[in-house]
């Protein structure tokens, strides 16, 4: 991988920085952050700016260029990456390191006097602007908001933005209407003594109106944002999209209708000064709801006093707890995604062997039996195929130049996932296709523990997911071993594989309370540097427990696996395991069998059956 | 417990609030916090300003008085209290229950337009200021901090400060020399480039300058302040203090000496000036180091631009992690103390069953043990003796109205401790001298398990304490079962039995990574309302623990129990146990055993001896 050469880039960008065409008076220096404006984790082409002004293409990272600097600050899974990607012109900030100054120190160290800082005022979240805009002062210089984007100005060849057409769901899908869905979010509203409520996190509108796109890939959302007001509903969009008679039609936009259902569709490059005219209207103590991650610009649209910030839309937090379809739904992409890795798994144990499977092989093969499911979408993220020392790092995707041979010698890891029209997937196995040493299987054995001590714990409700976190590392730690990872994610429903608000994370002390009807996944890891990596991955559903006492009524809550792939024996070091875990395991071998092995075998698919068969022999612990 | 009249008080204190006397326009509502301008947990009597105005007398709540109202929060723990201590002048909020308003939001919705809050800013912590203020402002009113305490006005008897003699501890006791102290704490000042350091909480002045007092009952602390410079040391305490010899030769106040460790000793009063004073002197760029939860006084003595906040201390820090003198003062105390306890439980296994055994008796008698040990101070918080219901209020003191007899019929709690000259105790059993039902005991044992998922837990360095509470929780949640507060706490050497930064709850996350010689409680609990109250104290040390492997050279740590007394096995259901479970039972027991077993020995105390011996009998799992 060699650099990219950013003397020319860097210089058209200061120029611009001074630039009168741009900038209302000369700017010291430019912050481009990694998002997009609706803060999503992965972005689209248009909005790679951050890659396109460094070369440095990782999914977290922050440029900030000066007069006679650029510094790239990025977290330590993309420490080595982004030193191959930048070149001589960059400076590495590695975050987490004790040296590293944070971008706020570092602009006051580098700045000359009463300096004036730009940024994109859509890109940047609002608290991150509040923080850097405090820091900023203290020290006499000032962040100012530049409107038009300084990349996109010096960027030629520059993507469109995507516009893909949108996919409608049905009843059948989704369990509610979005009728129905705007009701209860209206309901919310006055429940908070709201009159508007601002939605822009593209998967928390896609989820609202029942519609999915393709603009960012492995994402099923489309650009857009949507304002609800007590009795108009606001999607902004761009036009073109609604030209198609089957989303007219789910959208009812040509039908008589009552008023507080008819959608109004606004330009999507509208939506700041169409926030800002409804301000404008608003009385004393009249609210707009908006996410405190929102961008700088949209907040800063809603005069203080009309602010009503929450961590956590209530859209946010409907999407979160699955209904009955969603759940049903759910399930049978799990099985259907289970019958696919059934059939790589065995494939790959008879083609392994030969030597002539690599890991893109793999996951090419892995894609193509996912893609003979029904309702096959996409796949949910970037397949992770890693063998032997590529194992061992996290977010692994194999390129020509790293790709690898499967062999029988080492461990091999698989993180992958799809998305169905009816659910979302994403499940790791770490398999042997030979002869795993004893510390292989011992490693394997501390992660599997760690993957039941979350799976089967039982807990109260109002629990919130981090309080979990430490039972999925303490038979590593009692070693000491662990993992520089959280345990677990939310799982959108044909929607993004990561979402919030819940979570299972030593990090995450934000997040919201697990509730029944929650996706998550249970995915503890061991990775040993230079030598292999491990990681037990289940899609789980949180679902009420019976106790068999009830403290002060409060009910309790645990785990189902909705990922049904067998988890290879031949790694476990079963005298390791407790009886309880044992029966566990043996437990899920068995659903294992029953649910997918019916499937395998309606679809007629009878070797891969076999294999299933085979893999979940019960283990036994002797005595 | 009937409430206190109010209602003349209440009236006094609308009348200063409009008195040009004390504030320069009329306030229209007046905040009594409740604690002292240390920010201390316990205060001493003339510092229950809160208690005074409203008759509540709990060691946490917050008072409002408006000219029309006056209103209560407290926390769960006081609901019944405070109902049963206040008058119908007052309205009860009850934090944390759905419906009732924060202090800010009550505020708005009772001023009238435009008023004006008043506070003591001695007694309010920074950021509860800064939250308050903002609130108000941005609904139109003004918080002004009011000079002089508004309650102090109209409280004919309130007490004096006290003023007690100093105890001077040698280096027997301490491990380190106040010079050094202070020596150390430069270096960290200089690390962190600060000129100033004001150490405002009363149990950090005492470790600073190995001095402890008697001002707060239980707390061995004394009224100061201490401002340490590069070269200079203040330290703020009523001058009468100072005569004492002891004391003047201990700090060295009549020796000749190193410019740097002269102390000047300042009136306690004059911090605020003195403060200013030194901050009218700072060049720009020179800082003053202070904790974020100093009052607001202090704060904002302090310029915004040479404000240096923290969260903790270096002397925070530097006094959780006990040095090899205090450990070993610590050990001593523990065997001191578990002798007492010994004794006791003889004491009660025999006299109980005559029936004159009351809660207050045994608590009485508890202090009598623990007086007759050498080095003996003070008890280190009021004794919580509780039998049958009682047990189940988990800050229960026993009182006259409510005391209990202890019979064969009901579950015993204990949760009590010392002060001794080497260290400070906190220790709870949970007794039975009948029969326990069955429920009881299992109970009892999902407790036992939690207490020792913790004490036995083994975790990476660097990892916080908030990580571990769930292991306590963990067998309780799988029958249903928890406990309404957090597992752990530090504790001081010889200083207050509650302190920070470090501590075990799922509340706390601003706790600091627990560290070898931090010294903390691991006290699960049970509680059946009406019923019975089981929990299992020891205080525990932090100390590095020996792995298999070490991930990332991080190294490993656990605990070791310093608390050396019987835990009742009639009370355990030993099957419920697993095998490693039972070991540490009897491991712990056998250290119990051969430790106390020697002292009691050595002390001629042979029939308590017996006792541990009976009680220390191993417990065996059937196969």
């Amino acid at each position: 991988m060699s650099p990219k050469i950013t003397t020319e880039l860097l210089r058209q960008l200061r120029q611009v920085m001074k630039s009168s065409k741009y900038v209302t008076e000369p700017i010291q220096a430019y912050i481009v952050p990694s998002g997009d404006a609706h803060q999503s984790e992965y972005i689209a082409p248009c909005d790679c700016r951050r890659a396109f002004i460094s070369g440095f293409d990782g999914s977290a990272g922050t440029a900030i260029i000066t007069e006679q600097k650029a510094a790239m600050w990025t977290d330590g899974r993309y420490f080595l990456q982004a030193a191959q990607q930048i070149d001589s012109n960059w400076t590495l900030m590695k975050m987490g390191l004790k040296d590293t100054p944070t971008q706020e120190d570092w602009l006051v160290s580098v700045l000359p006097e009463g300096s004036k800082v730009g940024v994109d005022p859509f890109i940047i979240p609002a608290d991150q602007w509040k923080r850097m805009s405090k820091a900023l002062k203290s020290a006499g210089h000032v962040l100012v908001p530049v409107k038009e984007n300084l990349i996109d100005a010096i960027w030629m060849d520059r993507p469109q933005r995507p516009c893909k057409p949108l996919i409608t769901l049905d009843l059948s899908y989704t369990g509610i209407g979005w009728k129905e869905k705007i009701a209860a979010l209206r309901a919310k509203m006055v429940e908070r003594k709201v009159l508007w409520l601002v939605v822009t996190a593209l998967d928390e509108v896609s989820w609202l109106f029942n519609l999915r796109g393709s603009d960012v890939e492995y994402n099923p959302v489309f650009f857009a944002y949507a304002v609800i007001g007590t009795d108009t509903i606001r999607l902004f969009i761009s036009g073109d999209r609604m030209a198609d008679p089957s989303t007219r039609e789910h959208l009812l936009l040509d039908s008589s209708l009552e008023a507080e259902f008819k959608i109004q569709v606004v330009p999507y490059e509208s939506v700041l000064t169409e926030l800002q005219a409804i301000c404008v209207g608003l009385s004393p103590k009249e609210k707009v709801w908006l996410s405190d991650k929102a961008s700088y610009a949209l907040t800063e649209a809603i005069p203080k006093a009309h602010r009503y910030l929450t961590p956590c839309t209530p859209i946010c937090i409907a999407k979160a707890v699955k209904n009955a379809a969603e759940i049903e739904g759910m399930r049978r992409a799990h099985i259907k995604d289970a019958v696919a890795l059934c059939e790589l798994f065995n494939w790959l144990e008879k083609e392994v062997p030969k030597g002539s499977v690599t890991e893109i092989s793999a996951a090419d093969k892995a894609e193509e039996f996912r893609s003979q499911q029904n309702d096959f979408v996409d796949l949910s993220f970037a397949t992770i195929s890693s063998t032997g020392p590529n194992g061992a790092i996290i977010h692994y995707k194999p390129v020509p130049e790293t790709n690898r041979a499967l062999s029988g010698n080492e461990i091999y890891l698989l993180d992958s996932g799809a998305q169905y029209k009816d659910g979302t997937t994403d499940v790791t196995r770490t398999m042997h296709f030979g002869t795993p040493s004893a510390y292989e299987k011992e490693c394997f054995t501390y992660v599997l523990k760690g993957h039941i001590a979350v799976s089967a714990a039982v807990f109260p409700n109002g629990t919130k997911g981090h309080l979990l976190d430490s039972f999925a590392r303490s038979a590593l730690w009692d070693c000491g071993l662990d993992y520089l990872h959280g345990t677990g994610h939310g799982v959108g429903c044909f929607l993004n594989v990561h979402e919030g608000p819940c979570g299972i994370s030593y990090k995450t002390f934000a997040d919201e309370p697990l509730e029944a009807g929650m996706i998550v996944s249970d995915e503890p890891g061991y990775y040993e540097d230079e030598s292999f990596g491990i990681r037990i991955e289940n899609v789980v559903l949180v679902i009420p427990a019976k106790t068999k006492y009830n403290f002060s009524n409060r009910g309790s809550l645990t785990f189902e696996p909705l990922t049904l792939v067998p988890i290879q024996t031949k790694m476990i070091n079963v005298p390791l395991l407790t009886q309880k875990e044992c029966d566990w395991v043996n437990d899920y071998h068995r659903k294992c069998r029953e649910v997918i092995g019916a499937e395998l075998k309606s679809q007629g698919r009878h070797e891969a059956l076999q294999w299933l068969l085979r893999e979940t022999e019960p283990i036994t612990k002797m005595h």
